[in-house]
């Protein structure tokens, strides 16, 4: 969003002018002056040089720049539809206390926001189109954009101001169930930590790759076939020389999670609460 | 156009379709009798398999094909702004008698309603790609399509039946000049028959092709650039041995326009007024 | 994709013509019946009236389906990517037995091959904006579709060839979990069959329409909210006046599968293996 | 061009990052160092938090922004191609001097290179659609934009260079016809310079509003459709009260050139020579 907010000032920028330099932009019968007077009053740069009209690949610019806002939008919605599908549920898009679900499913709850910014995105996308069909406009007389300009221009500004307005509902009010994201991580029964327990087989106890990742697949086939947790396996394998304690200790989720106060503060955001004693 | 009624007659057919099948398509709480008497009263087809919604490749396309159509119009329309440019003038969209032009220039009209269908035309074709990112639905529930298509499916066709009517009018009230297409046509100095020349050399006075192009390529270079009369110069040169009156002949429009009549026969359309008599 | 096979070989069929009608298509140095008879041994219709070209909605049309079929791969591929998420992980797209996953994590499998479907289909669609723009091409004379048209023709048949053949792979070798389905269908604790509780307290038992949707309400929001199986709150709710025998009776995954075999047929499909007894 | 060169700056910027940060973006397994360290080998700014992949906006502004260059492009090769038309012909584009024209017709010289910059501007508009639908990706591994971005990333590149390149060459080499040019401004008989009239009658002989424009549009009229010069006629005529070396001092094609120099000026472009001495 901050490079977004970025393109979107230089796309305003680049929008804000104005011209008034007659029929074909001669300023025969209008001096510069004049021009210049008038769009200072407006708050507006003077186009340098127009023709009876100002150049389209500004406008072209600015809509392609609200496609680009509304893109990501999609995609932070499309993320929230996908953990908040009933088996992963890590995240639901907020919905009041009192509102109950459908009388078939009242517990469930549709990310219908989020689904409307998605669509949403798509229309403006298709906007975004038809101004770079405007570029190509003939000399200095021809006014075939105007008859869409009337509908892409106020409609992919109100339309994306619409989506922000609900997309910053959805995240002021976004409900996180991080007991819910612990459960999805365990459900490969500790898998996620085998490159962990390789590299510490090799690093550590000065195996070769090939024999340390011999024994950790064949455990981690085992531990998915069967149903088995991966760290009981490997601690009762003669063949891995750790030791139960330092098996353990490899099954740390903070590892983890070791860098988010760099990466935050790289971004220069405030320091987020200890996801680790969550 | 006869191509897209017929796409339009196929793509109607495809969208008239409805369902009644239940929150996931399983029919499960409704009959499919329901879904079928239902859909009889409407004059729909039933879906045969539907989930929550009926498939959106039926509506994409439906819109896609109004794109093509909105196209089409759009290359009928440039071609009358191409032919009523001021120095060309072989058309003009309709005028009212007692319409006046601008104060500046009294004489002057604009094509602004051949540039209005342009310009309309590149709305559907955003429109169409909307409707084909719509396609791509999640599972049995998503409606993400539906906020766009509030937009697209009414507005597609408000604004192509809108063009239509407009460019309806533009035919109806075309203004030909066919004075103007034969000053157009002389524009040239009879080079436009430079053809006709060299092949009646090759084939009925024995000349070879390269004997023959350099002839006419040294008159026709010279008619070019110096403005004078083709049929005159190649009349005065020496090597060129058609005689005046053969040469004459072959400056002939007729020529042209002698398969006219069985390309329309082919077309099933009307024979054309002779057009040679213009 | 039955419906994709109508359009493709309408699209087919548009597109396959072919004309020799000379320079501006008079057909002034070409009889019509060379034309004809050069067609008739490609295996083409004649295109009935040409101008230097043969208009291009005919390849607009060609290209829109086949980005309208990729759209539809595209929907199917991303059904399966949703569903082989490791949380949900009722599909697969097939991997070699020997295959091993990455190193990291050995029993993790993506679905590259869906995603790739997925990514291609946003390439054809931008090829059917480029072939609708080629429609609008100017008088007698215009060459300036054949810059594209030498990429996008090739490359959308190539392309879409190749995504159905990915995609024909991944449907035969699809692995399909149907214990996994069920595990996830009861991931609810049986909330899915409160509508048919509720319809049951009102036709069986009397019950008006408010008094059964309270009921099953409370205790579907108990057993989401406790985690509690939702068949025994209900069978020990003094206020259900269903009694165990006929609450258990409910709870039948079959009566959503009653009507399978009728939607088949209305397909004209074979019947489907009894999924009941799975 | 200038405000393109300003876009393509940004964009470029925009997208010259890099990123170590491990298979989800942790850099759980490899420190920010390392990735600092390799981007400033490799002259890239570092994206400052990623997934498993950089965001797509970037990408996406890249190539929205090579199509608002190419569809620049194409505006100015279509003004090239309407001003070359047989008819109007104030410009050719460049063709070598012993390059001969077709056979058929040895003088003409059709703007390909222009149709081909149109045609490729389509192409690349095209793949604008694609890299903004691109943006949209799923969770931390989704990399469905890979296979499209294989084509269209280079692609643009490579179309937009050869665009470039091409339409330099028509710069270099562009054939202006300034006499032409004065020809077609005189196809009018002079009705371009109606207004003036109408202004000096007004401002100079007090006449009012309706007056002068009923004058000016009755005498317009009868030039334009008895093709009789617009000066003699309004010489000729009682009722105009501008002598008639007044009006003669009207019909001056300098008056609309008064502020070229101004408008260079505001360009901070060298003074063009004199075009009043043409």
């Amino acid at each position: 969003m901050r490079r977004h907010r970025a393109r979107l000032a230089e796309a305003k920028e680049m929008i804000s002018v104005g011209k008034i330099s007659g029929a074909v932009g001669t300023h025969a019968t209008v001096p510069l002056q004049v021009e210049e007077s008038a769009c200072a009053h407006l708050g507006l740069e003077v186009a340098k040089v127009s023709s009876q009209i100002i150049q389209r690949d500004r406008h072209a610019q600015f809509v392609t720049t609200l496609a680009l806002i509304a893109s990501s939008l999609e995609k932070f919605a499309t993320e929230i539809r996908g953990l908040q599908r009933t088996e992963i549920l890590e995240l639901e898009e907020p919905f009041e206390e009192g509102q109950t679900g459908s009388s078939a499913m009242p517990h469930k709850r549709n990310p219908e926001l989020c689904e409307r910014v998605c669509g949403l995105a798509r229309l403006i996308r298709g906007h975004a189109l038809t101004s770079m069909e405007n570029i190509t406009l003939w000399h200095e007389r021809d006014i075939s954009h105007s008859s869409n300009e009337r509908i892409i221009l106020p409609d992919s500004c109100l339309v994306l101001d619409y989506t922000l307005s609900i997309f910053t509902y959805v995240m002021n009010g976004l409900r996180v169930y991080p007991e819910k994201m612990r459960q999805n991580l365990e459900v490969t029964r500790g898998l996620i930590f085998s490159q962990r327990v390789m590299t510490a087989l090799i690093e550590e106890k000065g195996l070769n790759r090939q024999q340390a990742y011999e024994i950790v697949q064949r455990n981690a086939m085992k531990a998915w076939n069967e149903k088995i947790n991966f760290l009981d396996l490997l601690q009762a394998d003669p063949e891995v020389t750790l030791s139960k304690d330092e098996l353990a200790g490899l099954f740390d989720y903070g590892y983890y999670l070791r860098n988010t106060d760099a990466i935050f503060e790289r971004l220069n955001l405030p320091q987020v609460p200890d996801l680790r004693e969550v």
